[in-house]
This record gives C-alpha cells, sequence and structure tokens, in this order.
C-alpha cells in the first residue's frame, strides 16, 4: 500500500486534535509526503494546524468543523484518514455516519483501527457502490511464520527507537533521525511498526494487531525488508518494556528486531505511564539510568545491544531555554548524547549516534559467545 | 468447551509420540480426565504408552499403526485429537486424509493447531455431513480489550509456573502443584494458557494465537476467572524470557498475570534452545541464578515477584539417584527449595512453595510504591 503522489487528504480528529489519542493526525500532518486539504474537528473549528507546527506554508491546514465544509476545499480531498488511535483501536460509534457521508462523496477511506472497516458490512457496500477503497492499515500480513534466529546482513545497522512510555515520540524520533542521515548522506531506510508509520511510509507492519505467537517472526521479516532498502535501518519502536498494557509488543519487537543500537525516547514532566487504565492507580515510569540498564539487560537477553543516545520529547516545555536546560541535566545525569531531535533538529544527535554505532562491533557476540553478523 | 463425562479419545500423535513435538499427546494422556482408547503413531505401532509413563491401569494404552486399528476398540472412541504442537501449529497435509476418514466415521475433532480445521471448507462440510464437531482449542476469545492494571482480589494467591525454554514442563509443574494444592485441602484453580492445558482443564485461553495488543488485558481476564475457581491459583506459563521466538507472549504472560510468585522450571542436561531456528546457530539458556534474577527484574518492571521455587525435569537422567544428585545440587546453588514434582511427586514442593509465598506480602507494593491488593 504505497502513498499515492496526487493522494490528498482530509483528516477526522473529532474532539482530539493536538491531543495524546490524536497522534496519527499529527503525525501524518508532521511526516507524511500526502498533502493535507483540512483537519476535522467540530471542537477546535476556526483554527489552523500552523498554532502547532509552525507558521510555514506546509503547515497551513484548517480546522473544519464538519466534512462538508471539508469537501468544499479546492482541489478537492480525495481521502478521509482516520486520525486517532484510541485505546484498543475501537471505531466511536458517532464516526460512523462521517464515514459513511465520505464514502458516498466518492473519498477512500484510510484507518489504522483495530476494528476493520473494510469488514464492516455497511462500509463495504458503500464502498463497492461508490467505487472508492477502504485501506485498513493495521491488517496483519497473511504471513504466520515464528522467528528463525535470522542475522542481519553484513554492513547493515538496526537502530530501534524505544521509550519510557507510550505515545511520546519514537516514530517521530526515528523519522526525524532517518531524514538527518540521509541529509549526511547516508543510505536509508525506516521500517514502520504502527499503523502511523505506515501511513506516512507506505509500507510496514502494525505488530500490535499481529498474534504474539508471530510477533518476533515478523519483525524478522521487517528487518529483512528494512535492510533490502538501506543500510541504516531506523526502526519505530513500540510501547514501553515496563507498561502494564503493552510490554508484549514493546518486548517483541527488541528481540525479534536484535538492533544494534537503541535510542531511548523520553518526555520530561511525565512522571506515570499515560493509558485507560483503573482511575484509583497509578504506574510510574522507570527513571532513565534504571531505563538504560533496563533495555540493555532485557534486549541482551536474545542479542546485546547498547542504549546509545536519548532523545527528549521538550514539548512539556514551552520555554527553550528551559528544554535546553533540561536536554544538558540529561546528559549529565546519563553520560549520552542528548537532544530534542523533533523539536530542535536531529542532524547533531545522528551524528553523535552514527559515531557511537560505528564504534560497536558489528558483528555483535550472541548470548554464550556465538557470533551474529 | 468444558471436557465431556463421557469422551473417548484417539490420539494422533504420528511420527511423534513421546517427541517434544508430541508434548500434547502425553501431557492430554498423563493430566486429563477423558478416556484414551488408543494413540496413532505407525513409527511406533505395537508399543504401550505404559512403556513412557509406568505400568498402571491408567496408561495402558496401546499404540497402532491406523486409525482403522483405533476404530476396532470397544467401548468405540468419540474424538480424535490432534496430539501434536509443530512450531507455528500448521497441519501437515499428510494428516489431512486421516482428519477427514475420522469425521467420516462420526468421530469428534480436537485441535489446537493455529491453522483452524473448523475453518477448512473440507473439513467443516465433512463434518457438517456426519454431524460431529470440529473444535479449535486455539481460536482466541472475541473479547479484544488492553490490560487496565487490574488488582488480583483480598485473599488470592498467584503463582506462574516460568522456564528457562520452551516444551519442558512448565504445564505438567503447574498441573501437580495444584493437585498437591487441593491434596493439601487448599482451594485450588488452574489457569490453562496453551491448548494442551485447554484439552485437560476445559477452559482457558491459547495466549499465543491472541493478538500482542490484547495479550496482557486477556491475562487479567483470566485471573479474574482463576481467581473466581480457586484462591490458589496456578497458572501455566508458556515459553521464556530469552526466547528468540516466543519471549513476546512469555513477557505478555508475566506481566499481565502479575503473579505474586513463580516457580522456575529447568530441564537438566539441555543447553540451548530447543526451536526450529537455523541450523548454523545457538541459543544457550541462561543460567538458574541469571534465571532468577532476570524473571524477577522483568516482573518487577509492572508488579514485584519472586522466584519461590526451582522444578526440574529430570526426564534426560534415568537414573533415579542421578535425579536426586541433581536436585541437591541445584539447591546449594540457588538457596532455594528444589524437586521434580512431576517424577517424584509435588507435596514436598506444595509445601515449601506455600510456606515461601505466604511469606510475601499480600499486599504487593507495587513499583513506585503503590499498593497493590
Amino acid at each position: 500500500m504505497p502513498t499515492a503522489p496526487d493522494r490528498r487528504l482530509v483528516i477526522l480528529a473529532e474532539g482530539n486534535f493536538g491531543f495524546h489519542h490524536g497522534k496519527t493526525a499529527m503525525g501524518v500532518i508532521r511526516f507524511g509526503s500526502d498533502k493535507v486539504v483540512a483537519v476535522i474537528d467540530s471542537t477546535q473549528a476556526g483554527r489552523n494546524v500552523r498554532e502547532w507546527l509552525g507558521d510555514t506554508g506546509r503547515f497551513d491546514i484548517p480546522i473544519v468543523g464538519s466534512l462538508n465544509e471539508a469537501l468544499g476545499f479546492i482541489p478537492r480531498a480525495t481521502a478521509l484518514l482516520i486520525g486517532i488511535a484510541p485505546t484498543g483501536g475501537r471505531l466511536p460509534e458517532s464516526w460512523r455516519a462521517v464515514i459513511l457521508a465520505a464514502i458516498r462523496s466518492g473519498l477512500d477511506v484510510l484507518s489504522g483501527l483495530h476494528t476493520f472497516l473494510g469488514d464492516d458490512e455497511e462500509f463495504a457496500e458503500a464502498a463497492r457502490a461508490a467505487g472508492v477503497r477502504i485501506i485498513d492499515y493495521r491488517r496483519p500480513p497473511e504471513r504466520m511464520v515464528t522467528a528463525v534466529g535470522r542475522r542481519h546482513l553484513p554492513g547493515k545497522r538496526v537502530i530501534l527507537t524505544v521509550g519510557t512510555d507510550c505515545a511520546i515520540g519514537k516514530m517521530s524520533v526515528a523519522l526525524e533521525l532517518r531524514r538527518a542521515a540521509a541529509a549526511a548522506g547516508r543510505s536509508t531506510s525506516f521500517v514502520a511498526t504502527g499503523q502511523t508509520g505506515m501511513m506516512i511510509e507506505g509500507w510496514g507492519v502494525a505488530v500490535d494487531r499481529v498474534i504474539s505467537d508471530f510477533v518476533q517472526g515478523t519483525c524478522e521479516w521487517l528487518m529483512e525488508e528494512g535492510e533490502s532498502r538501506g543500510d541504516w535501518v531506523l526502526v519505530e519502536g513500540q510501547g514501553s518494556i515496563d507498561h502494564p498494557a503493552y510490554s508484549c509488543v514493546t518486548v517483541g519487537l527488541i528481540h525479534g528486531c536484535t538492533p544494534h543500537a537503541m535510542v531511548l525516547v523520553h518526555r520530561p514532566g511525565l512522571a506515570a505511564h499515560d493509558f485507560d487504565h483503573l482511575p484509583d492507580r497509578s504506574f510510574p515510569l522507570m527513571s532513565l539510568p534504571d531505563a538504560i540498564r533496563n533495555h540493555e539487560l532485557l534486549a541482551g537477553l536474545v542479542a546485546p545491544s547498547r542504549v546509545v543516545a536519548i532523545a527528549l520529547n521538550t514539548s512539556n516545555y514551552a520555554d527553550e531555554a528551559e528544554a535546553r536546560r533540561i536536554i544538558e541535566a540529561t546528559a549529565l545525569e546519563t553520560g549520552l548524547p542528548v537532544a530534542d531531535p523533533v523539536r530542535f533538529g536531529g542532524d547533531w544527535l545522528w551524528a553523535q549516534i552514527e559515531g557511537a554505532t560505528d564504534a560497536l562491533p558489528w558483528v555483535q557476540p550472541a548470548v554464550g559467545g556465538e557470533a551474529r553478523a
């Protein structure tokens, strides 16, 4: 499912644009190559995406209150993209009418929900009648294969973003580092492991939708694909290793991709895991030194890996000077290169990562001393 | 899908009875409540299950070369159970004829394969015509819910078997400990997390078949069910935390069940993970001290837990005295109670586990110090 050169999107982000559950909308706008005509969020109608992402022409995207308004823009949109990622991935019932109206107006529908819109009788029938496509990015590959202990090809370097929580920017950091690596003249690829990354990049697998027995086998296949597309393979991480709901996915990704190096993403100011949990519970995040140690220990259960850099998401600190002070303090605390590559650019951090990663043995000793190319 | 009181099984274990991939057959015979009429394995026809499991009437089960022979025994079998668990769970093509013949002879078909026999057009049509049922134990529940941080109910104790590899006896140990606990007068339940355990117990979920995003949510539901059935909840573990193919499932189970205590299963004499991997690779097992430390660290990322006992599978050592020497040496090495509960009985080990587990705080401090009942 490649991105189409002439695809023009309306993004449905009702009630969520700019918030946690609207991260798909923001990611596609910021990193995608598709033209975005408008965002639908009636709670913020009249605003503009520029207010969040900066006053460049690229981000001059109106937020409107309805599909009808969005369809008034010329050139007209060609697809409705579902721009939220609710916990569990279910479709809010209230959106059904909007999706049906979009289909009947001739728009393709692009969705990353766990509930496959293409399997819904009413949507499928309407799409057939209107001659449009419904693309469910989370639909897993038919391939059901367990991992076999695949080796990385010689000369390939695999770098995985990991994090102290979900939805704090692991995909954005991987994309920004890929951009910086390409700008530095490196042969690169980006491996999308979630639906938003797939919408941006045009290929990948939403690993959280894969049957647990096949997560690691699927990751081996993703590595094969990623290595065929570039020498420096930037892999989007998922969840966190201490997440009460999602660590299964995270560990499968780490043990299936066997990255040579990891970049740890953290959002200063966030103290506890942000997900739909019991109201009287709280799950605190690890400290950064613990997170570094635990990731290296956990990865090393299958193949050694090192955390070579920290990418901070400083969006909780509007003041730039304060953000930079936090970055410096984190560098002192961890002894690693630290930056906010999404806010301040990733070139410097990429150079540090490349240097640190080049110093690692490229033939990794596997656990027990066996060579791993 | 409860076990039926008058169910009589023929078990298909062609080429595998007594070996790694025939573990379902052996588990159902050893621990199940169904009468087993015969085992089909043409490579071992003429032998008897007694040769493996001891000369008691219960295990006087002939191994025959064909379905026709198996159907000659009176009282006649009522179901064909697929007694293997191949890597990836796929159906060997050569078995198709046997399964069809069983269906046409009026037998139900019980399967734990990843490939659902009930979804196969030819099998489904034949079953309809013959009026028999096809039960796919690995079919996941419709429920697609992520974990919410459920607490164990007050007074319930959850004990999970974990292990240094797959297929070394985690289910058998949990079943033997449940038997011992019940014999000691405790209120118990057994939570089946794989297809063989489900065939034996009549309920559960094959967690390796669950979509990775929902593994931990499914485990929370399993805990709710297990706690409703008994005070001491014995949970069957899966895979191992350092397994190149299956650690995703293992970690999901540990973080979803948040056991108060773990029993570590190990098979002395096994040096490396035994699974279908590249022929020129090897993945050594952890040492027991490493395994204890790593399990406690990994579990503790979500909720604290302790390894309170070691259950050895000494089947690589035919000589009883040698097996007992290994058990003693392991106790010295780890400082924990050690036994082979499946070979020598689980009563003593259960008493040790109950004592050690009773000494743990039943209101577990969660990570960060929050109370967890």
